[in-house]
């Protein structure tokens, strides 16, 4: 079976939240595109429910493209510790960093429900499982932990 | 907040299972990439409990790219009724529907839990939530339906 790079990480020794570059992949014309691991809890010791997940996920979609340019994906990971990000060039974890910290701020201290993109039977695919509630008391540990540019040291 | 074109889509128009070209992108040297929903369940009326849904992630990152090139990053949804799937380039969706299916099949068929990578605290940032009786089953299930190219139209 094909090697996936993120099986390949040493969980037990990262220090989330963090932001972290998987890898940058060039195109056959040159163009490059960036996959981070945005990681919000610490592996193995906590995840986060599925409807505060699914909730921060349609949010992050908007805010992210709100605060950064060329996001072609951000997505769940199984493990719901945190999200993949995809996007076109290579952008600095620091950059990054700040971007998800601003967001999460905006999800923890602004967003209603009535702003929550994708919560009807015809926007959504699972539209009984969100929680706004759930959503912002992650998000507002999370920020308050703070988001390190870096997997290996703690902010 | 950034339009995101997943919830413009009318989930209740749909016949899961399927596989929807989302969109292509275009980098600034001229690379193509491609944006899939591979929709497992139907929308709002099954989805797959995180236990399996989590196996069959780390089964299709490895599955996926041994029978395509170019993929970037195969996630889940956090609605929990399928998969994004990235590549480069521009695979039709009856090539990515052929792939998935039989990679679906390998996971019913074949796949024994030594194969199953990212299984450990190192390896995994969720151990202990992994079910490969689960992902067996939902797979069944699926390929049961047939997987159509066309998100409107019934296998
Ligand atoms: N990852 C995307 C945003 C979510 S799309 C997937 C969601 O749309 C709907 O199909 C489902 O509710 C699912 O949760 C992005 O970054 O554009
Ligand atoms: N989407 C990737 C494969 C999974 S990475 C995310 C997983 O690795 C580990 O960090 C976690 O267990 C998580 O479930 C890909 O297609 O390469």
């Amino acid at each position: 079976m094909a090697k996936v790079e993120s099986f390949e990480l040493d969980h037990t020794k990262v220090k989330a939240p963090y932001v972290r570059l998987i890898k940058v992949e060039k195109g056959p014309s040159g163009d490059e595109i960036s996959n981070f691991d945005l990681r919000l809890v610490q592996p193995n010791q906590n995840a986060i429910p599925t409807a505060g997940l699914h909730t921060i996920e349609h949010l992050l979609a908007g805010l992210l493209r709100d605060r950064m340019d060329g996001v072609i994906d951000c997505s769940p990971f199984g493990c719901r510790t945190g999200f993949h990000l995809i996007t076109w060039g290579t952008p600095s974890t620091t950059e990054v960093a700040k971007a998800l910290k601003s967001s999460l701020e905006q999800i923890a201290n602004d967003i209603k429900w009535e702003d929550v993109p994708g919560t009807t039977i015809e926007s959504c695919g699972n539209y009984k499982d969100h929680s706004l509630f759930s959503a912002k008391e992650w998000s507002k540990l999370i920020v308050s932990q703070g988001i390190s540019d870096d997997p290996f040291v703690r902010n």
